[in-house]
């Protein structure tokens, strides 16, 4: 590659500058991914115009403090246009020359997709049909609860745009007259392995837009004129948000391969990226600044939920969790970072409790789970705590966003209600049974299941202090409130309920699970067999040393019942947590084996062998007196 | 409740006896619900009138032939109107009197959703805006597969209308001109909640399904000769999937509650019921008998894939397994049952292959996850054996879909590429790192992991011929072909790929990490460490004999090493396999624990610690030779 000259500032209201700063954008792109031997150069060039212009005039950023709270924000929802998106650090001086060629290499900042690594990065992409829902959850609190100007920009690309969750991502934006949302579309055509669906039927994407009302602009996505005029008009637009269907070229800029199939994902090869490059100019080092942002309030104050006071219940009386987990929410949302997202579900879940109470920072996103989560995400990115809730099976429909938004390492509160077969008459449709073992095994997660209202509730402002994905499973039906308003439940701990010195083994158990292993503890008392139980609210992180030293006091017995599948779930999770070399240990697993119907919670929890007479009747083997 | 009179026989062309027969489906659900005790029948009573005259005059169906190959599809997108979908079932005589009153109780065919343990029900529902989805795919396979001219049948409910998957479904639908397929929409404007999104807003409900290319008719849903009409029109529609928007009244027919608020999945109360019982002229034994299916062609074949040839590769020679599926595929596609279905990664995937070798077979639903599975669910539902195949992170978008085909116990094999951080470069956005977990806990599934070539081969024709839901991962980089086609592969088995009498320990890895547990061994044994390395291709089910013989001819000392998350995976897998009566065992699991970035697959692997030299240190510390 060719040395680079030395910075020369470019002139942002003169387009002709801004047609070096997109060639420059070009020459980046193809030399970064041929430098890296891989990336995906032609989806680059395809947005180098309409990007060169954004930064130019209309994205209202200052690169040095990406903190701001009245940045505008830009989310690449195609990440895979990352040669591009680092071309723009490059050329606003945020990334330099050195770092710039480190770009998918070991230990870099600059990812083959854009994470929140990069301080001018919101959310990891690279999972299609994401950025869009994510910014509409940005450009919601930025106007309904921040009130403030700054606007949010998705670049699109146009092979996403079969994605169901973009079409959620309209539908809310449309419906929040979120007029500080603009989507840009790349409209290149081409996807990896040909055309796209619609290819260039630009009026097509348009109808369909409009008809979610959207302020619809299609232009040519190459022409700077029409790119900077389209820009200028959908900041203008009031209570609608906006899209520009950019007609564009993949590979624009080398004309071998302009739209030409059989480039995408794929960088040039060296003889032919010198060659583009020399015929683009040769690399320069022009440098641009955009438009500074409009200042405005100071940022969302989030101050920690510790110490907040909580809802009491008394021991002994019927609460089911899910009420506690919309008590406790109620109860902190004076916490002004507090928001709290339902999927059409709050009166079963219980969040309708907060949205009396605090409106303005309740939403509702209707049955559109994908773009709950993501409305969560993107308030996340503006500093506020999301709690989203639907019940627990729904979140498998967001399964990929939760999955991102690890890779994001974003804090979001997942509280799944009506768990496992406890349910009872709705049948398997409505029971999460898998929910566990899904969410454990995501990055960086907290996976909790309290038993009563008391732990709920406590649990509930214990996780709001907690980064990363927190999962919290509650219960449809009423059981009774174990623990008085004294205890403390640390997240990573459990509980032991019943304990004695002739205890013959363990029993762990979690929620639901809990009340049975305890009416077994007193049925199995009654004759004459003492046995431990615990309440492993805390499935992760996992009280190993409250396992292990009870299991080693138990006659290294134990038995592990829960309310799902046997695969992930809380058996695999504490035999995980054993330490193996104290072994031998009696391990008995009761789960959800066979697929359950309709029936009444009893029915159906004694038909999967987790009921009390189970439990029971394991203890008993397990304990060598059946 | 009051006595059941005998039956009487409706006339179906005259639309009082139609009449008769909606205010039975009223009554009928009424009186289920309440007796049950739960449901939804204030969602059945607005889609009553629809499904009346559907049945009466344009439901080409024969009960006492459920598999009959030219019935009509009819699925209940808005599964928890059960109520009036029995009640039908009822009023044609395929359920009795009896059995109509066991709704929801334990044992139950009738459960409080829909599931195929009925045989008139396709698939399960239960879980909004899936039903149409899979209708999709069903009525995929009858146009462009099977060329018959059934119809399918959606009813959908207006509160799924806001979930992206039915607007990816619009789309599929649109794009493979299915004029086959008709939706019913009964929008009764009330949600779980209040009111919908859009309401009885019909007109934009119109103007965004026509945008999406759908015939689209509004109607009054109460007005049975409207209704009539409606059905009429849309069967002659050519060349265009249709939509009839019904505007309904929930809980219509019980005045008390009708368009009210707070009656969702709430049955009457007993009284109440037995007063709207009679309002309506009480319980009646009306039958009729729907249009008799349009004879066609012999039901698709599916003989078995057992015994049929497979491409072959050369031991040594480096291929990636991901070829290798794609060339089985290719190779086992003149069984007529095999149809593929890509989400535009094919060329990635492997899937492009067969795509070119039976291009009638083979479909694509572009960047649409959800749809992709739905597709292939439906084309299940018509004897297909369906593969679909994207990158194996991308499958978490599809997640409730995969979930819910285990309820319907469909038959679904899926191939995800691209696992872990093997992947290098392209970073943590493209990795499958969950995918083991998550596609474990779905009930009855099966998850497959081949570490070469030939298994490769072997277990896809293995899996064709497995029932439920196939999960096979594969990688993207070139690895040693290990095994030479004389070997078998059966499903629940495993390899020992390295032993001798004096092995230390066990290393168990699957897929990628049989390479370097083989390079491991190698560097171990020049080391004078003796280790046996067991090739885990088989997940789940899992060979328990093969592991706890190894384990325990090798001093119990076991190391499990994989590309995965520690949670949910093949560690968790192993651990929950052993006897544990026959510790303590010395057992170390490599998993990745970092959230990974990019880099090479070397790099990847190395730093997240399921490398050669993590392997090589973990062996000898397990071995007391550290």
């Amino acid at each position: 590659m060719a040395q680079t000259p030395s910075a020369t500032v470019l002139d942002e209201h003169n387009l002709s500058s801004v047609a070096q700063f997109a060639t420059q954008l070009r020459v980046d792109s193809i030399r970064v991914s041929t430098h890296a031997g891989s990336g995906h150069p032609t989806s680059s060039l395809s947005a180098a115009d309409l990007m060169a212009v954004l930064f130019a005039r209309h994205l209202h950023y200052d690169f040095s403090k990406p903190k701001h709270p009245d940045n505008d924000h830009l989310i690449f929802s195609k990440g895979h246009a990352s040669p591009l998106l680092y071309s723009l650090y490059r050329g606003v001086g945020a990334v330099t020359e050195d770092e710039f060629l480190t770009y998918r290499t070991f230990g870099s900042r600059l990812e083959g997709h854009p994470t929140p690594i990069l301080p001018w990065v919101d959310v990891a992409t690279g999972s299609l049909g994401q950025g869009l829902p994510i910014a509409v959850g940005v450009a919601l609190a930025l106007k309904e609860i921040e009130h403030r100007s700054a606007h949010v920009w998705v670049l699109c690309g146009d092979s996403e745009l079969t994605e169901g969750s973009v079409w959620e991502a309209f539908d809310k934006a449309s419906l929040h007259n979120l007029d500080n949302l603009t989507v840009i579309v790349d409209v290149n055509r081409l996807g990896q392995r040909g055309e796209t669906e619609l290819g260039w039927d630009i009026e097509s994407y348009a109808r369909r837009m409009e008809s979610f009302g959207l302020y619809t602009l299609a232009i040519d996505g190459h022409n700077l004129g029409e790119i900077d005029e389209a820009f200028t008009e959908v900041s203008a637009v009031q209570g609608r948000p906006s899209v520009i269907l950019a007609k564009t070229i993949k590979g624009k800029g080398v004309p071998e391969i302009e739209n030409k199939n059989g480039w995408h994902g794929k960088p040039l090869p060296k003889e032919m990226a010198d060659a583009a490059i020399a015929e683009l100019g040769g690399v320069t080092n022009h440098m641009l600044t955009p438009p500074a942002p409009v200042e405005g309030a100071p940022a969302v104050s989030a101050p920690p939920f510790a110490g907040h006071a909580l809802p009491t219940y008394q021991v002994g009386s019927a609460v089911p969790t899910r009420k506690a987990f919309g008590d406790a929410l109620a109860a902190l949302g004076d916490n002004p970072s507090l928001v709290v997202i339902d999927a059409e579900v709050g009166n079963s879940t219980h969040t309708d409790e907060f949205g009396t109470a605090y409106p303005d920072r309740f939403f509702q996103t209707y049955i559109a789970e994908q773009q709950m989560v993501a409305t969560g995400e993107g308030m996340h990115v503006r500093g506020f705590k999301p709690v989203m809730s639907t019940f627990g099976a729904f979140f498998s429909r967001a399964y990929d966003f939760i999955r991102m938004a690890a890779v994001s390492q974003a804090n979001l509160y997942l509280a799944g209600s009506h768990a496992g077969t406890e349910i009872g008459q709705d049948g398997p449709s409505q029971m999460a049974l898998e929910d566990i073992a899904s969410l454990r095994a995501v990055h960086g997660s907290t996976v909790l299941y309290p038993s009563d209202a008391t732990s709920t509730a406590s649990l509930v402002r214990e996780m709001l202090d907690r980064p990363g994905i927190v999962y919290m499973r509650t219960t449809r039906g009423s059981y009774p409130v174990l623990y008085d308003a004294t205890e403390t439940f640390p997240i990573g701990g459990a509980k032991i309920l019943r304990s004695g010195t002739s205890d013959s083994l363990t029993i762990v158990a979690a929620g639901v699970t809990v009340h049975s292993a305890l009416a077994a503890h007193d049925e199995l008392a009654a004759q004459g067999i003492a046995v431990r139980v615990i309440d492993l609210y805390s499935v992760k992180p996992i009280d190993q040393d409250t396992l292990q030293n009870a299991v080693e006091a138990t006659g290294k017995r134990l038995l592990v019942v829960e309310d799902h599948y046997p695969e992930g779930g809380i058996g695999e999770a504490v035999l995980a947590a054993l330490d193996h070399t104290h072994g031998p240990y009696a391990f008995r697993h009761l789960a959800v084996s066979d697929l359950p119907g309709s029936g009444t919670p009893k029915e159906l929890m004694d038909h999967a062998g987790i009921g009390i007479a189970a439990i029971v009747a394991a203890a008993k083997t397990l304990a060598g007196k059946a």
